[in-house]
């Protein structure tokens, strides 16, 4: 029906005659003549339509916002002083010689240009009109390229596209699984994935070597923290590989892709063990954007007389550090409350600090509530952080990891309301991450997953599993995790070790993963692999600031679709069917 | 670990060092050294293991069956005489300088080559074993190979491959939905879609021109017929389109596939109107490869004193049709009691039939029960159906929809007995299908779904519902449907009335549909698509036996995975935070 698309039109058209089929995007009377800008999916060309052409003129004339038009004219270049050489198609316009209105459309919720008029639930509940907006369709067109582009890769490196139930058993990760009801089965249910990792090692263990599939996982889990229910994981897995060979082919991927779609070149991606990441920034996921960083100063503090920082720095489980900010020292009273308030969200119960006014006036050069505590070790603690003039330094002194969680979100913070950043990309590999952590109850709980390998044998992992590292790793830009992955346990009796140091006794274990622990048995070669978010990667690259923003039709925080009202009610006919039927709000109460 | 896969070596590796790994698919002891075929994704191949390498020889002489080792060794020509030419790597042979044992297994529960020993529950339930079987591996890589040379033909038509929400609200289509209970809305559901159609037809209001999605869809029904609770499509949907479009589009596309993964070129694919494939083939999905064809024979036995054909012929909804099968005279009394029990399956009464033993000596030369009572027109009978000596004409006298049905299927049975296909691959588009049929109770339901459009105006369609015909069209290869699209409604009074043709109020429809009369509202584009069924595509081309020759992990006909043992029973716990409970065994019998 088209000839070209509306965005592609430029002063090389000239003269030539074209069919445009689109929107109404906005229609304007001038002089006598209508200009309509119609709009595609590649762009937005202005159309005139004059008298002469009274048919044309008419149809013209009735056209409202997002009425779909079939136009034909011939392109001429705009008058001198009307061109608009910042868009696309501005040096031009089309003289129109029909126009056919394909479809009319009453008024929509809102302009396309005023979306910010109106709340996210008004968009989400008219997503295909919020769609329309130029940025929406450019984010899921990046979203198109950026998939074809980790697939050529993949694909170019022998990996197969292999595609993994929906319908399974559910899964051991913590989060919570969504469940379906079987209608064959009476009483008996199936779980939405939340990975394909147990199929994926199987596919392992059956020589398909290398596996890739861009996979849909579900969690049923709480989505403040922009979340959806069901998301999507480029998911890879190799074999006869350790981990150099796996970080080496997705930081690659990642290096590609990024040259592909946004012609950026990313720097070698630097390694830092996990210890190091919390020493220094406070958080496994650092951002290197930022300079700040923090110092350790407990020995220091031992002996002041300053409880709120002697006592951690005398607990084998406290830490006190210190971040140095430079030019902070022009931070306000008002804005150092603020910080102290942010930093009692994350379990700080103070936020001391220091201002360097000016060093060589010794201590009266210093501001501070607490520098009086630290007469003796002052001058040392200035010269460790390399305190200059005009700076402000912050202390954490507190159990290790609420200092850490607390100075690690202020450093970021401080990043970003001090326009610290020195560089627009800042990628990192996080390696050597302790095999387990422990839960609330002070019990085992795995950091990646029950099947990722120790970087340590049996019987080392038997004697001191709290102290044993992984075969894990995570693939960090700009302070957000692109991905994690590991080598996989591939031995039976190792993995059989893994779970009872997580407390999962034989029986447990061979009901929830007794087809894996069987496959292991029969011959699995020794494997690994990593799964990258999706969304967040897409989220990044296209400077999107929700994941919402990428994703075509997605749910609200209540994990609802507004648009078809989804979830829904069904019919008493349907649940009987499914052997179930709903709690009643009495019993909601129990 | 590797140099190369045991599949890649020829002789031009001679003297080559390498290092192999993989799975011990054969041992052999023979003249004092250990013969290994060494077997990974690519291939096979050969490894000697000789006494003068004693740590590799102990090693190989402990391997079993399925032990992963990782071989080093020098490329070598076979000895005259033991070289196998039909065996990619039959030239050559490894003499191993190294072997280590990287796993071991346990006795598989069936040997590779002999899995036709065990049902297919076991290689279901150890369905990692199974999948090691070289034509399982070819297959799943052909698979892979489809769907890449899909998708690299529609990005380069200017498709967007964009993801639709697999947690969505119940669907149209007749078939079953498989239900959701949601956590966060008590006593509401989510449904897996059976199709993006919706949310491809909401992108399309949208503006996104040319959408794409190899999409995983989900369908709770009876499986006898090799269905899948859940399948994948190749999902396609473009705006300002008309049919010629879309099949242009999906034709080239199909035909490049065959051509990039079998490099078989197919020919033009021939158009066929509904009416025509129902009267000529008795399907709508005809397989061309069969040369048999049936033949109207009404008029002629209006007045013959055989009240099975007269009743019919005479009736308007009846039908009288013959089946000339060349060569069938040599078919038994008992392959023709058999034909017959068969068309019973499909409803037909009996199955008449005509010997043409030579018909110069006239009736004489005719053998059937039934030729006496037709004396008067079985000459023009034999003329108009090209009977010659030898043949045997089979007749069907019914409804019109039992005798299509009956010898339909007949003829692809005699297809399939007798050998007659002319041609490996027969493609063809159905077109101009009525747009509804009549359900059991005689209600007009939509042959397609409801958003296709009709061929007609909103003013016919109310004058004749029954007699519309639909811009639906079906791509059929070898006799099954490959896909099947239209051109959609994007008329909102349209819509309505296709509604109330169906008998679906103004009120369902507000309550099923209303997000999508809406859009219609707000601009939608003229539009239609097609979507491909990936499972069956794959199937064909590999020469698969089900569908489940060629899904990694499918499920049983039960609906059930023997593997993972799912669906599986859940905790009273899970079921609160769902808000649902079991229907006990005594309210099941109610």
């Amino acid at each position: 029906m088209r000839s070209h698309y509306c965005g592609e039109l430029n002063d090389t058209f000239v003269d030539h005659e074209v069919t445009l089929c689109g929107w109404v995007h906005r229609r304007r009377d001038h002089g006598g003549v209508i200009f309509l800008d119609m709009r595609d999916r590649e762009g937005i060309a202005q159309v005139v339509v004059d008298p002469d052409t009274p048919d044309a003129f008419a149809r013209a004339d009735n056209a409202r916002s997002e009425y779909v038009l079939r136009i034909r004219g011939r392109v001429r270049m705009r008058p001198e002083g009307t061109r608009n050489p910042n868009m696309a198609t501005g040096l031009i316009e089309v003289l129109a010689l029909e126009v056919e209105v394909l479809n009319t459309s009453v008024t929509p919720p809102f302009q396309l240009d005023e979306h910010g008029k109106v709340g996210e639930d008004v968009r989400l509940r008219y997503r295909y009109i919020d769609l329309r907006r130029p940025e929406m369709i450019e984010r899921l067109q990046l979203r198109s390229r950026i998939t074809h582009s980790v697939r050529a890769y993949l694909e170019g490196q022998g990996f197969l596209d292999i595609e993994t139930p929906i319908l399974t058993r559910a899964t051991p990760e913590g989060a919570r699984d969504y469940l379906v009801p079987s209608r064959t089965h009476a009483g008996e249910f199936f779980a939405l994935p939340q990975s394909p990792q147990l199929f994926k090692q199987l596919l392992m263990v059956s020589g398909f070597d290398r596996y890739y599939q861009i996979a849909k996982c579900f969690r049923d889990e709480d989505l403040r923290a922009d979340r959806q229910p069901e998301f999507t994981q480029i998911d890879i897995e190799a074999s006869f590989v350790e981990e150099q060979d796996i970080m080496e082919i997705t930081e690659t991927m990642i290096r590609q892709l990024f040259r592909d779609v946004l012609d950026v070149t990313l720097p070698e991606f630097p390694r830092m063990r996990w210890a190091e990441a919390m020493q220094r920034y406070g958080s496994d996921k650092p951002d290197l954007r930022i300079p700040l960083e923090m110092v350790d100063v407990d020995d220091l503090m031992t002996s002041v007389d300053f409880k709120v920082f002697s006592a951690p720095a005398n607990d084998s489980e406290g830490r006190v550090a210190a971040l140095r900010v430079p030019g902070g020292g022009r931070l306000t009273r008002k804005e150092i409350d603020d910080y102290t308030q942010f930093v009692n969200i994350y379990g700080a119960r103070g936020l001391a600090w220091i201002k360097v006014n000016d060093r060589s006036a010794g201590l009266e050069g210093l501001q501070s509530p607490i520098v009086k505590f630290m007469e003796g070790v002052v001058d040392e603690l200035l010269d460790r952080v390399g305190a200059e003039d005009g700076d402000i330094i912050f202390f954490g002194a507190d159990k290790a990891g609420i200092v850490n969680e607390a100075l690690g979100a202020l450093r970021v913070r401080l990043g970003e309301d001090l326009a610290l950043y020195t560089r627009e990309w800042a990628p990192l590999w996080v390696v050597d991450f302790p095999m387990f952590e422990r839960d609330d109850n002070g019990r085992l709980a795995a950091l990646h997953h029950p099947f990722t390998a120790p970087a340590c044998s049996s019987e080392e992992l038997k004697a001191d599993p709290a102290g044993a590292l992984s075969r894990a790793y995570d693939m960090v830009l700009n302070g957000t995790e692109l991905g994690g992955g590991s080598i996989r346990i591939h031995d039976h009796a190792m993995q059989q070790g893994v779970f009872e140091a997580l407390g999962i006794g034989e029986e447990e274990a061979r009901e929830k993963f007794g087809f894996l622990l069987e496959a292991l048995a029969h011959g699995a070669p020794p494997h690994g692999g990593l799964a990258f978010g999706l969304d967040r990667l897409v989220m990044l690259m296209t400077g999107g600031r929700t994941i919402r923003d990428v994703i075509a039709f997605p749910k609200t925080q209540s994990a609802a679709d507004l648009m078809t009202d989804a979830p829904g009610e069904v019919s008493a006919e349907q649940l009987r069917e499914l052997h179930i039927r709903l709690r009643s709000k009495a019993s909601e109460q129990s």
